[in-house]
């Protein structure tokens, strides 16, 4: 199921993103975490998680459902930045060591966000990729720094930042010397009120002309509600994202941050699904983890 | 690959869109043309053609084409809303003409835009599709006299039109007496320089839950580059769109309108197979029509 | 407190809005109703009423209030378009008339909206100056009718459309031999949630440098809250801008549509004060009618 | 001049910006730089200068000229954050010494960005206002940081964020220890092409009323374009603002970044003339320096 593909040239020297930029360059594949899951090219990965780190039974068990379903990648955050500095702001370092611990008992890699560069270290210590949520996507100086970081980012768009905006912030990473940078649709401001943002299918086929990086898309945070969800993964993958990230919590209603936009464990597992699905039907491999899960 | 529906009860009677509205009622299927080609439901449909009709050659050669690749409904403008009254306004009514005759030889149905209601009547005998643009999404008047022009109704979401507001128009066509409206998704305004419009893939499963019409899309005008149209198309109709409008040119470099947003003729031939591949992954079918062209 | 102007040159014959752009033209001044109010150039006009015609009591109090401050122009909806078909859709003809009523009793130049071609000479009957709203401003064949209206128009910037897209609406009705437009700025969608639209202030000044006609805002649908709306008014003014078109009631929170943004009578004679000093400190005169109400 | 206001109420113990919300609170005046000019309140202030410092010379000559028109505050980029990591990126702490030698030599007041924790002490010595970007006003971590910066902090609105996400911006530097906060709206993404940003002027009221602090706006960088910059700066004035920071350039086109939005000095003086009839045609005064330059 080809597209259509201009001729590729090679990138001109002064491009702005030069190091980022397709060119005539193939698909980056990424490879994550100790079973060095590949991400990009015909690779279809799901990262799926809770959306703030909570406890250790629930952190578990949602890790555990996912894993039988051949989840590779766990998401959970521990710093989490919330608008109102009254707000839960997560465990911090008590939830990067859960998070590590749950690593340990799945085999599941590890995504988390990192907000300051004096975390960057702890945190590459506990996780397998490092995320920038879309408020610190221009925040340069972390861009700067996760450069010598030593782990592949995730690099989520801001959410009134352009494409290009975002392709120069991959740039800064990219420039400091980490070839590892995953970028992330997560949706833009819109004046609808029945979403909590929009989310262009048009940057998916435009993301993969433009650059060779991985792009994976969040329909949580596009759609904000469950109930979008599959119908989003499902159509970002089957245009040409390489992945998806979603918010899975095995009790949606009892999250502390963002359960209306979480799946549950049923619904996830009919993601992984469908994701198969399509990635077979586009010619591509749905990425399926052997699973490792204590006795 | 079914996805979480939540349970249905009947509309409430004092609901703003109340015919429109999904309710407890199944998805509508409108029986369009000569050979009554079904859409909505489990059938996936592709409505091609240029933007405007030029002459008689240039429209029967795309139609030939797309009819031999199972096209079974063209597009094309006769009448055609332009920002400023000095550019090229459609052959006007021997354009309808030019559809009539092409739909005579190929046996297509065919749809093209109404501007006012002094035309419907005219537009109506020579296509079997009415379409409503972007333009006049919320031109009231209109979409009444609509109710009574005995054909099917192809409504444009406005450009700056939230869904709710694209619903509650096609509750005017339907109030006033018409149950065939398909919903047409084309984008909105949004920021980004690098595309014309925003297709939020959040409004496709949106809308299939929040109506049992079809929902056609519009990738054409959604992404205004060639380029990005195959991935949009089939991601929304992974997503659940039942259908997509794309505009079709021969020559696009020579086409006098939107000619960087026109598939040439083997792309669209590209899509029609991507579309059928899609369909069935998703259990459900392209609607591929018998083909009919005087020898 | 003159700004910066660059120096003008005669308009390209080729030009997409030809008759409306600035060229080298002075601003042009419209007379409007049985006073010859004028509005444009130095002149800083008012125009005020309720959103919709609801009874001929109420409407006489409200109109002569704001007689009595000095507004020499009523605004009142006699036919009103609603997003749903099952709301009230104003008085229409009754609604003409009790407006050309109140016109008469109070010597007020009378503006109303207009719907449809069929609707002109009826409404241009009745009241001084046809209105089209955000929902037609695209309505090219209306716009087209409106050339041959014998009334000047006010033209509304769709909420979805660009500035250049208002200008050539207006070339529209120019065009077709009515020079007699008024641009007026009511907001575009935007995606904060505390106001009803965005309305973009660098528009204000952008207006007055394309084009001759005169600019008129409108803060009651920009803001869609009253406590905004004289910020917004005095603001606009200041910045350029020939005049506001508010809505005021006798009593706001009884008004049947738009009570949140509509200022009550008090409201409206500071916000008459208000732009009589801003229109004197910017080198203008706000255009106070002189008042002729029935003994 | 004065607007409806609504009584107002002390603010809840659970509000999610509960030291910024205007609650019972009279406005906050915030005193800056060694001739403690005041900003807020009644005052109506001026901030202009360049958009990065770029030689000795030139930041002298705009420095002076402004000053003797009664510009108190300065402006001027040491650290620049750039789209693209190859573009200029300031002169760094080179320019904040000439930031300072031309406070010492004028006795401005000086108000420059900081991008990074790292970087408060270093720029808290050599200015008096520490500005925060559009693109970290989410940068938590650094906002949290200013809370002991012992400097007022310019905060300017994101690109993409609402106005409650702004105030909640500033609630951290509040809560954090600091009680100097003014708010920038600069305009947020819009999809008109003609100018940069919307400057949507409903947030100049809103904001009056939801928060004590005082509100700045930034015409240069709103509207993208220095022919708009008097009349959007003059007209949020009169909307209520306290204040503009605009950029200024003795010879905008040899700008090495933003001349295109740059005032040349004969600009800046009319619009320090025209900010003064304001002020006082709406019972306020305009912050008028005294001057001091080195013979």
């Amino acid at each position: 199921m080809p597209a259509h593909r201009p001729t590729r040239q090679p990138v001109a020297t002064n491009h702005p993103y030069r190091l980022a930029a397709r060119g005539d360059r193939p698909d980056t594949i990424i490879r994550v975490g100790a079973a060095a899951l590949p991400i990009g090219g015909d690779h279809v990965t799901m990262m799926a998680g809770p959306c703030a780190v909570e406890d250790r039974d629930a952190l578990f068990e949602v890790a555990e459902a996912l894993s039988r379903t051949g989840v590779g990648i766990l998401r959970g955050g521990a710093y989490k930045p919330r608008t109102s500095p009254y707000s839960f702001q997560g465990l911090g370092e008590a939830g990067l060591e859960l998070l590590a611990e749950t690593r340990e008992r799945t085999g599941m890699a590890v995504v988390t966000e990192v907000l300051a560069i004096e975390d960057i270290e702890l945190v590459a210590r506990h996780a397998d990729v490092l995320q920038v949520g879309t408020r610190n996507m221009a925040n340069y100086r972390l861009l700067d720094a996760l450069g010598q970081a030593g782990r592949p980012v995730l690099l989520k768009r801001g959410q009134g930042s352009t494409v290009e905006e975002l392709l120069c912030a991959a740039e800064y990473v990219l420039a400091a010397g980490n070839p590892d940078v995953m970028l992330c649709e997560r949706g833009v401001r819109s004046f609808e009120p029945l979403v909590r943002n929009a989310f262009d299918l048009n940057v998916v086929p435009l993301l993969r002309e433009l650059t060779h990086l991985p792009v994976i898309v969040d329909p949580s945070h596009a759609a904000g509600r469950s109930d979008l969800v599959h119908g989003v993964a499902v159509g970002a993958v089957a245009a040409g994202a390489h992945g998806v990230i979603v918010e899975v919590h095995a009790n949606p209603e009892a999250a502390l941050i963002d359960g209306d936009q979480s799946l549950d464990l049923d619904a996830a597992a009919m993601l992984v699904d469908s994701l198969d699905v399509i990635a077979r039907a586009t010619g591509r491999a749905f990425t399926r983890a052997t699973r490792r899960v204590a006795a």
